[in-house]
């Protein structure tokens, strides 16, 4: 039907982008976004529907399709396991480096304190300086927490080098090193990227750098796959580091998800569900005392279900005071926390990897000489009464962790309070802080201490070149203040029955709410590691209170954290202003450049080098002459095509595509954290360059439109909800052809049968390209 | 701008419509859809653009925005209040009609069998009759669980009457009435539907019927609004149905609504959780002895904390084969539901509400005999030794509800199996399948006789003239069958520590998971309902396994049950057909029908009568005489138009808009669950008719807009994603004028804050139509 005019029109559409200025690439640069971004559009919506993709569908049967799901599940398991088996590990291996630790230098100090000392300043100094020695000279990208990196590949946005094996193997590691040598932070974040690291590397089908592949896993070429499976990687890392497997689902379709779908949610659920199932078996294999210092531990981590169960309402004007100073804290540590980390990365990480190094060590030397010195400071107190407190055994003899611990102490029946939070494995320091029926075990002297230092040392230790979570400190802070808020309700209310470990977890929630700002996600967590849903509602309380408190001062610390890091995330939500504007004045400043159907090659390198637009229309002529858009083309995919050279042609005219399915469709499937080809890499020769190449089987022939005074919030929910790439602004339409309404979707498939069987498999226009021939 | 053509162009485009055959009404109704379905378009995307709306928000200050944000978090908090009273009291109701109904009758039967079983078969009677007379006579909508219609209602679908006031009042007495008197039902699914109906009565503002209504609290205009305090009103029944508030959330969100917000989780959640305080600090008053029968209670209704923690692997296959069982049991009760209900709305309930309550009536007289009699032909069973089995009463005392009922025995110490699970409260029936330590409480017989005769009195009463859910019986069907195979495993496998209640409690799941085919929310509302959280993966493995089974044979109940009351859902993923079909051969049968801009009243009237469609463009001429799409305009409001018939003008020009601002906005809002206007209500005197209207303030100046040949699929995804209501299908466009790409959404608003200001804050096309004069 276009044939009539593609002879001629060939010659005068050709050059429509070389009419336009070459420099038009500055006019696109007013936000200087890092050049690793790129769209989150999942490739059933843009990509996919090229030519060469569906012939290659077309060619796979019923079986592949069977196999696919199978492997989606089977995935699903591995990615369970391998983070469960991940987070086994690393706990065991932070629980046995820090009881031999704790056990050596508690059996040097019966003789000399200063050996004692340097015994344990050594050790920490030793692991740390694993830690970043792995992950500065091996996996840069395994420093930090890795949730806003994660966030932003989930929202579209890719950062080199995050979901590599090797920032997997120095993440694991680092965070033994990090964790293990006493630093202010926690291997919970980390294992999320853990997660993550295991199902993208599983979803590429293997590392080939490594050699670690195979064809038979490699199904999963749209990008879609590929975030579902990160997702679940994500809920596997929470599930595992708290033992929390609906905490887990909730953190990653609240957190880090952008694009949400329920049939992902089951599939989440599993995965979460599996790790549970791994952690639990191992604990249990751990019961019959295999796992050394790690002892044999519970699936609940904080269990505090014999706490408080009951709660008067003079209590809530104490909890909500905590939630105000949750709101506070945390919104001060985010500030704190992005202040330094700019500071760090403009002035200090830019010398290089021997600062990056030398800073850590600093910090562990400051780290074990406050956790070890300050208790040396502080008077012992003498145990509680055994017959008024049973069940608690105290002091604990040198050597192992626990509760009301002995440590520079005159007399055998006495503890150092100071000690027993800090110089103890985060885990025991959190449940003792969390304990029930220990009243005054703490003096509001050390928990003032406490809090002071490990803040300071928080906020420090943020953004340095280790494998960081904050959840673990987080809820350190917290509980701390908390605690001390308990005691003072104990002191005012009395006959209350209140419990000061109560209290401690509230605060946690507080602080953790104040800094990340989660809700739910957070909420379920907290009950799933406390194992008191009782106290759901007092948490969601305080979440409330410290959330809006935090609000009105700054983001979350995921979002400040993925900012300062130039990682654009698209919010839920447009803009405000969105609304005055029109999709036309948001793309004012651009100059379109557009190929036609059937494109020189030279030219198209020109336009390649001349801008970095990552999606051109292309024009074609219809029946009466006029132009029309037939569709859009990638840059990625002109990269492929240029490269390999295979579907050059001599004529300017639209080839016969029932020839061109030479392409497998893989080869368009950019790997994760690759940064992609750019057009400087491709060499050819100069009669190359004056071949042509019909750009009609690869371009997508129906992109999202918007007409030109559509406001701009329209256009964003559009571009948001359905994660796209591109949209084209066009010109208000002159008449309309129907109208889509629900009545028109809803038509069964029988009713249909007829018409679909008449239709072959490709694309209408496609079809109608063919038979102009 | 295009002033000089409006004078011209006006006569020649205002008949655009005329020249359409009148008959084209007939060719668009293929299908044959309920005449109330609605589409969910939310204001925000279409409606709110007009400029009347525009104006009105103009008008509303920053101190309105503050009292709309506060009112939706009030609601929230109401709703919460409200849902958790009204379940507080229908369970205290039912288990006080029960109590009362079980302790007459026990201390009859001492001296009289035949008179205990009459004042029992009367008593049961005489709630039932009450129910279904409620709902008969008084609120029609309040039968059935009223989640299908939920379901439809967030998906964009009104069922008439089905949030009113009366259903509201029908749907909780009738709950009382139903259960109360002992039918083959659960209160669960009617709570979901009241929390949604007191959420929808506050999001409207009352109930303008009964003057229940005050202008303050309707501000929320939109649609969205209101469905997402529905949404709220959801979560809230679920969460005070199982005392559940995180099951709630999940269920909201995996069942009930169809577009979630991670906005709206947080509110959701609140509202849960708030429904969990009111139903806790309800049961502490209970505690005090308050409730009569209802008895002091637990927060956790079927507590088996106490039960089995763990599993060995050779438990697996049993587990398995419970969720085979619950797969193929479930789906046949959905096949078989659909069944007896389609028949029944066919030939039964055409016939009056006197056949409804003589059904009714029938199958009380049946469950009452056979829960009543089938106990007397059983044997009873001696007590468990009080030695071997410390804690456990047994025989109960007569008139008091619990384990182990002495029912018909010969001696004290014995107890009647049958008697303890189907002539006892529904909560006490399903606590005493669950219940730990009681080996071989059960005969196997019992319990065979049990399943068979209470699935087939589930089945007969589903789809009955009264408020019945599915939650309960499902939870009793499956929990009998868990039973037995746990009874089996117990016999098989002598050596583990097996419990039977645990195996019931899987049975539950199993069943739950055939029938509803929910995932994620039934997982952990099962978990809740129990507080084990270490069941939990093997409610997942039993749920996995079910699912998959029944989705071999059928849909989900609530899906099956909502096609057959023709309430057409869009599911969330478009058929695979509609890859192979472009957006114009979707609506090719249709003759689209437009208007002009300034168009005679008459001319409104006659095509508003001679067609059904709620949508039709609006043309003009553009500068250069061409013809524009400038808008959407909803028939709804050209009914309200000329209901009110403010605008109408006798010049056929364009009007002044600054001054149309006549119409309050919330004329357009049509109230939730009424009919909404009909053309045919609307009287017109022949001047009018001869009068004209200008559309363009009112109309939707860019609804979205797609291509001729974009693929169905592409268009499904943007229908549904947006929740839209009309997309106008429009030739290719000629030209691009601009891409929208992730960096042109990513502007900070400080760099478009001249850009704002220059603007106005109505819509631009409508300034270039406003200052053409």
């Amino acid at each position: 039907m276009l044939s009539n005019h593609l002879q001629n029109g060939i010659e005068t559409a050709r050059l429509v982008w070389s009419r336009l200025p070459s420099s038009e690439e500055g006019e696109r640069t007013e936000i200087e976004l890092p050049s690793h971004s790129r769209g989150a559009e999942s490739l059933d919506y843009e990509v996919i529907e090229n030519y060469a993709y569906r012939e290659a569908q077309a060619q796979r049967g019923k079986l592949w399709v069977s196999y696919y799901v199978v492997l989606k599940w089977l995935f699903s398991l591995i990615i369970g396991i391998g983070t469960g088996l991940a987070a086994v590990f690393i706990n065991l291996a932070v629980e046995n480096f820090s009881g031999w630790k704790y056990a050596a230098t508690f059996s040097i100090i019966q003789h000399s304190y200063f050996v004692g000392f340097l015994v344990y300043i050594l050790f920490n100094l030793g692991l740390v300086f694993s830690s970043v020695y792995i992950v500065t000279k091996f996996a840069p990208a395994a420093a930090g927490s890795g949730i806003p990196e994660i966030k932003g590949y989930l929202n579209g946005v890719d950062t080199p080098g995050i979901l590599l094996f090797r920032t997997l193997i120095g993440k694991v590691f680092g965070s033994i090193g990090s964790v293990g040598g006493g630093l202010a932070l926690g291997k919970e974040g980390p294992l999320v990227h853990t997660g993550a690291c295991i199902a993208s590397l599983l979803g590429q089908g293997g590392s080939k750098r490594y050699h670690l592949s195979s064809k038979w896993v490699r199904v999963f070429e749209s990008d879609r796959d590929r975030r579902d499976l990160v997702t679940c990687g994500c809920a596997a890392g929470v599930a595992a580091a708290f033992r929390a497997p609906v905490g887990g689902v909730l953190f990653a379709l609240e957190e880090v998800t952008s694009w949400w779908r329920s049939q992902l949610m089951w599939r989440v659920f599993f995965t979460s569900a599996v790790v549970a199932v791994v952690v639990r078996s191992a604990m249990n294999w751990c019961k019959s005392g295999k796992c050394g210092h790690f002892g044999s531990g519970g699936f609940i981590i904080w269990d505090i279900s014999g706490g408080q169960e009951d709660y008067s309402f003079q209590e809530l004007l104490p909890m909500a005071i905590i939630g105000v100073i949750g709101g506070l804290l945390g919104a001060l540590f985010n500030q704190l926390t992005l202040f330094i980390t700019s500071w760090r990365r403009k002035y200090l990480h830019k010398k290089g990897n021997r600062i990056k190094i030398l800073e850590v060590c600093i910090i562990s030397l400051v780290t074990s000489v406050i956790s070890f010195g300050l208790p040396l400071l502080r008077r012992c107190s003498a145990c509680p009464d055994s017959e008024m407190s049973p069940g608690i055994e105290c002091p604990r003899p040198p050597g192992t962790d626990g509760n009301f611990v002995n440590f520079y102490c005159a007399k055998d029946s006495e503890y150092n309070d100071l000690a027993t939070i800090f110089f103890n494995t985060q885990d025991d320091a959190i449940r003792n802080l969390f304990s029930a029926k220990t009243f005054h075990e703490y003096s509001a002297q050390s928990l003032v201490i406490f809090l002071v230092m490990f803040y300071s040392l928080a906020v420090v230790t943020f953004g340095t070149a280790v494998p960081a979570g904050q959840f673990v400190p987080g809820i350190m802070i917290g509980s701390t203040y908390g605690r001390l808020v308990g005691m003072l309700v104990v002191k005012f209310y009395r006959k209350l029955n209140v419990e000061e470990g109560t209290y401690a977890l509230l605060g946690a929630a507080s602080f953790l709410g104040g800094s990340m700002r989660m809700t739910v996600s957070l909420c379920v967590i907290m009950v799933e590691i406390t194992n008191n849903l009782k106290l759901l509602p007092l948490i969601m309380l305080v979440l409330l209170i410290s959330k809006a408190v935090g609000d009105f001062f700054n983001k979350g610390l995921y979002e400040e954290q993925a900012q300062l890091r130039g990682i654009p995330l698209l919010e839920s939500r447009p803009k405000l202003y969105m609304r005055n504007m029109t999709a036309k004045e948001a793309s004012k400043n651009q100059k379109v450049v557009s190929f036609p159907r059937v494109v020189k090659v030279g030219n198209i390198v020109s336009v390649l080098r001349s801008n970095k637009h990552n999606g051109y229309p292309v024009v074609d002529q219809g029946q009466n002459g006029e132009t029309l858009v037939i569709g859009l083309i990638l840059r990625s995919h002109l990269l492929v095509l240029l490269q390999s050279k295979m579907d050059f042609q001599n004529s300017p005219f639209p080839c016969d595509m029932r020839g061109i399915n030479r392409h497998n469709f893989s080869d368009f499937v950019k790997p994760v954290s690759s940064k992609g080809m750019s057009i400087e890499e491709i060499h050819l020769t100069e009669d190359e360059l004056e071949l042509y190449l019909d750009l009609a089987p690869f371009l997508n022939p129906s992109p999202y439109i918007v007409p030109e005074d559509m406001s701009l919030a329209k256009v964003y929910n559009l571009f948001r909800q359905l994660g796209l790439r591109h949209i084209f602004v066009v010109p208000r339409p002159s008449r309309v052809i129907g109208l889509i309404t629900r009545k028109d979707l809803l038509l069964e498939e029988r009713d249909h049968s007829a018409t679909t069987e008449l239709q072959s498999t490709s694309h209408p226009l496609l079809d109608s390209l063919l038979n102009q021939e």
